[in-house]
Formats: structure tokens, C-alpha cells, sequence
């Protein structure tokens, strides 16, 4: 149903992470999908994803669990919105299974409340050299944006996928 | 992709609205998805329904604008998530067009910030009477379906039904 023009890029609101990846995008796919597989990857070292629970349909949930070096866990809770296999995975953390929507995760400040929650639009593309991976975050605010960016959202994302990566080469290796 | 268990009532959490009508579920289908007829209907009189814009796909914008009797405006934003012709309607207030999260209306006290976010999915089943229209109607909280069935839930999509089919009936008389 969607086509190009559903996804608008706005550079005060987004954030973009793009790399060409020199293995083929079902794999890729599959890693994304797949929650025995997302658990190796998904979170950069140290921290460990513990737990992983995905219905793959729009409206189906998408639930992480990531743990700190130090053993605190932190749950996360999402809702895919598109599933094109091998081509693009979208996801929300504003609403929970079945499309409800999700509590906002409020900070309270003497001047707001302010939310951070964001939509991920995955996309995989046919390179000649093996995959366009594309990572599109959007949120509601700037503020939101810059939280997420000041996190490390380009190291952050930039590492998983080195994991990801790693792992398909693996996967290849043993199978080879 | 979207399977019957996929919407889960939660009494705490929601409202539903259901009603027969004696009016065939394509008009119905037609008057929820085309703007020029919406706004005929939309809000109980004499509040009125200015403005609708419809991109009628999942991630596509449903956005209206009521005006009160004393002519004051309140635009709505949401994005449609489940768009199944002459069967179901499913948009939400949490995300705004291309699934984009929408910036949350919070109420800030000193205690919270609430929000008020919903989820709505409209169901159209053949009826011997005519159609089964449901609504059914998903918050995040307690409070925020509280505060929705405060402000007259059952009455508002009653008489706003009415409309409706009063408007079909019109159109049925003026076309026979």
C-alpha cells in the first residue's frame, strides 16, 4: 500500500544511519526477524539483548529486552507497521501490540513533558557490492532527535550492524 | 495480514460503541472514507467538521478539524493503519502521516503528565437488518479512557451514527 513518498525525511525531526554491507539482504532480513538470530546482534557489546519477542504483521508486537554490563535490565516495546520481507520493516515504540497506543515514556521537567518515542524504518536494497542499509528514526520533536542523537545513535546503530554483519559472515563460514 | 486475535478489548483500557444499522456497510464504508461526506457527519451538530483531508493507505493522514457552536477550531491529526474496504477502519492519534510519532497532548499537573492518546478500529459486518457497526476504542491508560467517557463517548458516536445514516438515507431517497 505504501509508496515512496510515505517516508519524508525532515532533518530537524530524523535521523539517518546508511552503509553499504557486503552481504546479501535476506540474511540481513532474516536477522532482523527472527529472535534466537536479533538476540546475537541487535545490542552492542557489552550490553546483551536477553529477550526478544516478534509477530510479524503490522500491528504485531516487537519486544526487546537489553542488559547493562552491570545486570539492569530495560525493556522495550514496539509495534511493526510495515513488513515488506527482504525490503522494509517499520516499526513504532508509540504504540504496543494490536496498534494501542504505548504509554509515553514522559521526563518531567518544571517546563514540559517531554516523550521520545520514534518510528524505525528499516530498508534493504540490492547493491552491487551486496546491501543498501538504510536506518530512518523519526520522532515528534527536535528534542526528541537530539536525545536520541546525543545518545549515540550513529555508534550505536554503526556497531549493531557490525554484530549483524559478523554474524551472517559467520553463519556463511559454518554453512561453507 | 491482520487476524481477529490481533484486537484485544481490554475493559480497562477501552470503550467500544455498537449499534445495527438498516443501511448497507458500503455507504457506510464511503461515508467514513470520502472528505466531502465526512464532514456531513463526523461531529454531532452543532459542533461541525470543516476541514478532512483522507490518504487512504496505511501511514496515510486522517486529519479533521471541528468547530465549535461558538466558532472555535480543534484540528485532529491521525494515521491510518489498517485500511480493509467495506470491513475495517483503524487509525490512531499517536502517529501523524508516514507513521511519524505525533507529539503528545499532555496535560502537566503536578503529580503527572497524562496523555491522551487513541487508537480507533471501526468494524462493518453484514447484518440481516442491514450492518454491525462497532468501535472500538484503545487508550494507553485507565485515566485517559476515563477522561474520553467523560466527555460523552457513548453519545457522541451515537448521535454522530445517526448522522450518518440519516445522511445515507438522504442520498438513497434523492438517488431512488
Amino acid at each position: 500500500m505504501a509508496d515512496s513518498n510515505l517516508y519524508q525525511f525532515n532533518p530537524e525531526l530524523d535521523l539517518m544511519f546508511e552503509r553499504i554491507i557486503d552481504v546479501p539482504r535476506e540474511p540481513v532480513w532474516t536477522a532482523w526477524t527472527t529472535p534466537e538470530l536479533l538476540k546475537q546482534w541487535f545490542c552492542p557489546l557489552p550490553w546483551l539483548t536477553v529477550e526478544c519477542e516478534i509477530d510479524l504483521r503490522p500491528g504485531g508486537i516487537f519486544r526487546t529486552t537489553m542488559q547493562s554490563p552491570e545486570g539492569k535490565r530495560h525493556p522495550g516495546t514496539g509495534c511493526y507497521l510495515e513488513v515488506i520481507p527482504n525490503e522494509r520493516l517499520v516499526w513504532t515504540s508509540a504504540l504496543e501490540a494490536g496498534f494501542r497506543p504505548a504509554k509515553p515514556i514522559v521526563t518531567k521537567t518544571e517546563k514540559s513533558c517531554d516523550d521520545f518515542a520514534f518510528t524505525a524504518v528499516i530498508s534493504l536494497a540490492p547493491h552491487v557490492n551486496g546491501t543498501q542499509y538504510t536506518a530512518h528514526v523519526m520522532h515528534a520533536t527536535k528534542e526528541a532527535r537530539m536525545q536520541h542523537e546525543a545518545m549515540g545513535f550513529q555508534e550505536g546503530w554503526g556497531k549493531a550492524l557490525d554484530q549483524l554483519v559478523a554474524m551472517i559472515k559467520s553463519d556463511q563460514r559454518s554453512v561453507g
